[in-house]
């Protein structure tokens, strides 16, 4: 109301402005002194080569790249994932063979998997029939005769161990706005299950009945009821307390609810529809892996785009994290993979935990999941922390995106859109890590899930895919 | 950190604070001077009797108030509402007959119903069989041969018109902590619609068709899934979004999903079953009617009390609104209803409202619905206002209640429980009056729904009881 003149900024009480050290600030404030503590880091960390790279970026690039970054955010926020069926993955995911193996994350071989990784890999050639008892498929895995590959190159993407198989039943979801697709296993429910690692007769069975009883099931009631518009199923559940990759318990009730009518008409034995109906019910998670392939084949449609500089995939396998640029395709950007800081099941605790695994930071990479925390409030139950935190989370989030979704908005925040579009550059000047939540495995095979929190990407990542963004397209 | 000394107190810039008329403060502001205004008013707005009847309170009553109220609100918290069953009205719910009309709200005569109330109860008697047109139901309902009757003297509870008649099913909800039980017909979707004073060909079918189809399938699938725990759900939609007044997407979802395993298992034609869950999936707030007979039966357990000024009832009928104390049982103290400040349906506005109706504020009673509008941020889509609305309506709650439920709890507000136990010297003193949010029905006969919002119930309901609590129990 009023304008107020500069020497006024004088006329009041003096204050401190901190940057940097936070126990210079702390002095002051023990000393009496107002004084405002700014959380300032210089930028990239102080990393010299992330700091040239910034720099050349900045001096000039061969590629508009506000405008190709323009043009991957467009891409993302008109993407229309639709389910459109369910299919066997050797029928469908391009390139899937018998002796194939899928895993989470970005490329690994045997010797270097973690735990969880090889127990799922264990389970899924006993699944197949190619094995019959653990050692007879470890001994197969390290035998060279199976081949090992990202689902992320099949355009499949896995949560956990991410583990797929020839024969296992995946969701196809169509980005109709682009006509790309993207392929996920069903969801088995938490627990001892497979993507955690656990192979034993329970995980195996379960996988056969997925196989053999409830994804006919969900088949023809798929062919009843036409495709599901996951964007506007998305949509609602953030106004649900769902974000889409941790808390998916409204996601998965507005799926039951709108096949229910469906299924309760096929001519399957009634006590098998019911079986399939309280297998959906008992499992909270099922919505996962369709949110999963929706964002997928989201973000997939903005690959490739000349001078971007645009995050299109995030994954990690237990031994690596991974990202990958929309103007550097083909090429993986890894560190280590991270320990999970988080809440664990009665009996377990840190000492128990593998590292950092899964796809289903594609979540978050297409601006769900944790980038919707704050939509989600209830999720600290389930990760850790407290409401504000999960608020905190989606503001940070803000920083190092290029723009908002029209269409999955946070009601708390007055149904602002999520952060959508992460620009590696923004990552790395602000030194601002992408906040993922996820499942914590058991380190060791066969054990399955022992908790849930969030964790931090390794910042090498970035800053690497941003210096050869830097080689690639600086003048 | 520090130990301000009192004299800081005029260290710092002077500011005024400016208690009353608001316009002075608006002076203040407009001249440069920093002033916070305080939304201070008299105590009981002023008026001379509620003044005296809060001081005779405090100077000392016959019996301990405080004792007293902490026993209702212990009654309310430990309530444990559990659907048992659904049956059909006249056989389950207590003095139900062919020629008795029970309706939302306190008492009140043909002569002076309102529009949607007059609707509901002609659509009620044609439903009956006891008229064949709107007309004869017209000229039934004025001869003095139908009993009119509020759902409250019955057990039971009845959203908007809440026109229940002999015929109708109803849930039946038992508060198994106390044995109480509480009734409530089914919900029949938005639109045309009884409750709404809905009559034509299309809401009567649909109340045959869920007395003959539906009701018995519901009745069925909870013979197979058991009793329904009510606390539980509740206190789950609350982490979902819903607050089981206005919104109830989420109630309904999980009801439908714990179901449909048994639903699906029935002897009846598939077609009828999956007719009914399609019924359910396109019904939003199908949970409605069980959330308002589970409220029904927690805060009934605490009526009759001797000395407690807990409101255990709050209703309206369209005409009136009123309420009902613990420690005055019996007795209704009644303003007339409000005009709701919402949303409309494209074709409407405030000039087709009828005025408040419904005694679905028996959920805010209980301490949900709008007492707990800040778990339900998405609510303010529906019936108006900012999410930021939504948490300051609940934060203002808490200031007129007499405790905080263990079970039903808010996120966002670290999940804090629902601000529960109205206690009316708390409402009288402040001048704050209980928030309900709740449907609009046209105010002609025959039309239905119109739009939904915020209301205020009238002060003088609660001076009224506050001034008979007084006379009977201050010494």
């Amino acid at each position: 109301m009023n304008a107020k003149p500069v020497l006024d900024l004088f006329g009041g009480e003096l204050r401190a402005i901190n940057l940097g050290l936070e126990s210079f600030a702390a002095d002051l404030v023990r000393e009496g002194a107002a004084a405002v503590q700014v959380d300032w880091r210089p930028p990239a960390g102080g990393d010299r080569k992330a700091i040239a790279a910034l720099d050349a970026i900045a001096a000039g690039t061969t590629v508009d790249v506000k405008k190709a970054n323009a043009e991957a955010v467009r891409r993302i926020l008109a993407a229309e994932p639709t389910v459109i069926g369910i299919g066997i993955a050797k029928d469908v995911v391009p390139g899937m063979a018998k002796d194939l193996v899928l895993h989470a994350g970005p490329p690994v071989t045997w010797e270097k998997m973690c735990g969880p990784l090889r127990g799922a890999v264990i389970g899924g050639l006993i699944f197949e029939g190619l094995a019959k008892t653990p050692e007879e498929a470890e001994a197969l895995a390290a035998s060279g005769r199976i081949r090992f590959d990202p689902c992320h190159h099949h355009d499949a993407v896995g949560p956990m161990a991410g583990v797929m198989t020839a024969s296992m039943p995946v969701w196809i979801v169509e980005n109709k706005a682009f006509g790309n697709k993207a392929y996920c296993t069903l969801n088995e429910g938490l627990g001892k299950v497979l993507r955690y690692g656990a192979y034993s007769a329970e995980v195996i069975d379960r996988l056969a009945w997925m196989r053999d009883e409830l994804a006919p099931i969900l088949v023809a009631a798929l062919e009843r009821f036409g495709p599901i518009d996951m964007k506007s199923i998305l949509a609602q559940i953030l106004q649900m307390g769902d974000e889409g990759h941790n808390r998916n318990r409204a996601g998965t009730s507005l799926i039951i609810r709108e096949l229910a009518p469906h299924i309760v008409m096929l001519d399957f034995p009634k006590e098998k529809l019911s079986k399939a109906l309280a297998f959906l019910n008992a499992n909270d998670h099922f919505f996962l892996n369709m949110s999963m392939p929706s964002a997928k084949c989201s973000v997939d449609a903005a690959a490739g785009i000349e001078g971007s500089s645009i995050i299109t995939t995030m994954a990690r396998n237990g031994t690596e994290f991974g990202i990958k640029l929309s103007g550097l395709p083909g090429r993986w950007f890894t560190g280590p993979a991270g320990v999970v800081d988080g809440l664990y099941l009665p009996g377990f605790g840190p000492e128990d935990a593998a590292r950092d695994i899964g796809d289903s930071v594609i979540t978050e990479t297409s601006g769900i999941g944790g980038f919707a925390m704050a939509a989600a409030p209830a999720i600290v139950k389930f990760v850790g922390g407290s409401p504000k935190d999960a608020i905190d989370v989606t503001m940070r989030m803000y920083e190092i995106t290029d723009a908002e979704s029209q269409s999955y908005r946070i009601p708390v925040l007055d149904f602002r859109g999520t952060p959508t579009g992460i620009n590696v550059i923004k990552v790395v000047e602000t030194g601002i890590l992408p906040a993922i939540n996820t499942g914590i495995a058991h380190k060791n095979p066969g054990v399955g899930m022992v908790g849930a929190g969030l964790v931090k990407p390794p910042e090498n990542a970035f800053r690497d895919a941003l210096v050869a963004f830097a080689e690639k397209y600086a003048i």
